[in-house]
């Protein structure tokens, strides 16, 4: 059984009347019916009103395989002490999802080391998303491509490192392009980025990006091992090989 | 001409005994003095202790097409604002070479997005730095491998993401392994990470260790363009295909 | 039930009267045994003098999910319609682990591109394998390190592309070091080449390389689609977006 | 000074009819022509029918700082013998620039170590390539983007290894994407593939196509150093390390 929450800023849903038509009970929850559907995975949902945590307790944490992010026009309301304390938890092993809008959270960018911006544009243009690596698990099911008839778009340069692993290509109706689906690994931890996701159109009922966040989970379920931060002496009569002490030292 | 500065913590060469026997005048001096053994470099110096922006303002920054950072126990002083301002002109393309305990300063790990943790040992041993990519331009000049007769040892795991390019691994005499010599883009910027510069050994005035801050000096150096970061809106009517607004958004 | 077809030369343990006092039934044997402790794991052997197409019938590479390749003095005898057959499978999807000496092997150059040249020495030394890269699946189980007591060494540079992830740096006691444990994706198959199995030494019986081996075979074990490759035309007609021929064509 | 050896089959535009139109004195001469623009590149040119060498002697290529490579319906014709000397130089550090159709050639093949295929369309289509890798040396000089009003539409799935560096993704009208600028290392040798480049239409006439190949000329310089192959025993008494030979071995 794979353990993920699903953390949603549930912000917009509450406050603007077109998103709230489209994601009634909240973006959160479309992306955990979503995930049900796999009988391995169990899913909690968090949101950033929850409580002062944010949704995101220690205990929380520690239960959690892998945590989906959406946010979008709250990122600075996020207190730095859960985003440190959810980068702790990838570094370590947790696996993480961001989804579109998420490129521009606190922890997304904490991780990258880089600004994430992009260009964009909410016009409701067509988007393809093209298959790049067909034999990666984040891929199985789908065929070459997928459509989603309405999207914000979001374009070239996107700022982020090189990516571990690419898997989609986005082609834009209004002449853009954009690297979709990036993997990365930070710590233990496996981070997948996902553009879908825009909070005025049912992007998160379409069954090809709900497949995609099946296969996601799956793949950024950590291998096993916690990667638990130190920066360890190694003492001189401890090193693999016999060694003394030679010339000076700080210390 | 390539305008490198050349930041030194300076706190040990005033306060250790040991420090300031092998570096009187500071290591900012020794490395940038044999920086300047290449004409084509031209270097300032600046340190932590300087002024009040430690030696870096933002007419200094804009001017310098690489900065070269030796830090150790003192990086909690550097004041936030100033690595944001260091990262920002990395991001736009200056070059950044980080030298042995700089592998734990704010600018390096906030550019990584990991803890940049490693184990360590200070008992002189002897390190051999194995060239693993020979056709890269940070190693011409050298042979298969050279050696520091008394080092600080740094051992696996590096918690760094995977690096654009492996340069050198070190073998040490007490049995660890070091991935020692390690290149990253982030935004324009590119990042040399350069194991040797313990404080306590003469590893700065070390021949080989010069070559490769020169050959990396070089390699680092911005190809042109900066990019000034911001997350465009792309007007419908500019969009390079004609579209029209579909459905509802959020503006 | 993960399928693994483990493919040895052979040729040594029949002609070399150390190498026959080692692995009696040949190393082959020795390498399925060890995989065979997993239940998930199914092992077939296949060796050079088998039959014609040295036991690798396009039946049983069609069934196999992951094939290992160990070959040292014979790899000039491995015919190329074979090497074929088998990079074929692999770019559709089979998962390949390499050891040893298996990277001068016709197959593991031809997926790489390059020499995958190396130095060694066969003088029985200390090796001492790190991980740096603890969270990937392939390092579970293990600790910081493990040893083999006498091995052959390899050296850097090895000249192979830069991996896709990097896992093991091997530590010698005569001086060198080496990327012992590298991934790649080819197509749609995975890749890991692992360096031990020197088959003077009972290096394939040491528990640790077992364990390598059992989660290698998992790691590389296919996602599912299999990629079968053509270079299709895309009619006019049938593009995603409705277009029309313009200009002139070769055709 | 940089010497480049500009290769072209050099067949349709001497077969067909709509090809010599467009290219008069071969594809290949306005390949050169555009490099020879800068002052610090010196072109050299060969072809097919050249002589029994393809007009790719050893004398040129030792003498060849960066080949570029255009081939399309005869790449069957070029002689195993002489892409194996390619191959060789590649390795040794001589930079390759491989165009277009040229991603069916058997150096390119050979290098990537995959089938190197991809869907393909010619209408005529427009295509636009966006920069992704705007601090790349080969991107400099250019918009965020620029167009090719016809071209021959190549799209994903590209099968080639992930790529050292991404530089450029292709949009095209009948809705296609495609990884248009890669970069690659192979032993000492630069690799850069660039999809432009088809017979039917004038893009290699194209202003922003000269630059780009300018700049990949520049980038795919070799840095200094020659790997000259060989796979080297390092004797017992020649160890870094002192040594002495321990258990029993081959030879």
């Amino acid at each position: 059984m794979i353990n993920v929450t699903v953390w949603g800023e549930n912000v917009h849903e509450r406050t603007n009347e077109v998103v709230r038509k489209v994601y009634p009970s909240g973006m959160h929850t479309v992306i955990a019916n979503g995930l049900s559907q796999d009988p391995d995975i169990e899913t909690t949902t968090a949101t950033l009103e929850q409580d002062e945590e944010h949704g995101l307790s220690e205990g929380l944490l520690d239960r959690t395989d892998v945590l989906t992010w959406w946010g979008h026009c709250a990122h600075g309301q996020v207190k730095d002490e859960i985003v440190a304390r959810v980068k702790k938890r990838v570094l370590e092993g947790m696996g993480l999802i961001v989804l579109h809008s998420g490129h521009y959270s606190k922890i997304f960018k904490s991780l990258m080391g880089t600004t994430c911006s992009l260009c964009w544009r909410e016009a409701g243009e067509r988007e393809r998303l093209w298959v790049c690596h067909p034999g990666h698990p984040i891929a199985q099911g789908l065929g070459k491509y997928f459509e989603l008839p309405h999207t914000e778009m979001y374009g070239e340069p996107f700022a982020v490192p090189a990516p571990h692993e690419q898997i989609f290509i986005s082609w834009f109706e209004g002449g853009e392009v954009f690297r979709s689906g990036l993997t990365y690994f930070r710590g233990n931890g496996r981070i997948f980025y996902f553009r879908p996701g825009h909070e005025t159109y049912p992007v998160l009922y379409d069954e090809n990006v709900q497949l995609v966040l099946r296969n996601a989970v799956k793949w950024a379920s950590p291998a096993g091992s916690r990667w638990i931060d130190s920066c360890p002496n190694v003492p001189i009569d401890q090193a693999p090989e016999p060694i003394t002490k030679q010339g000076e030292g700080l210390h």
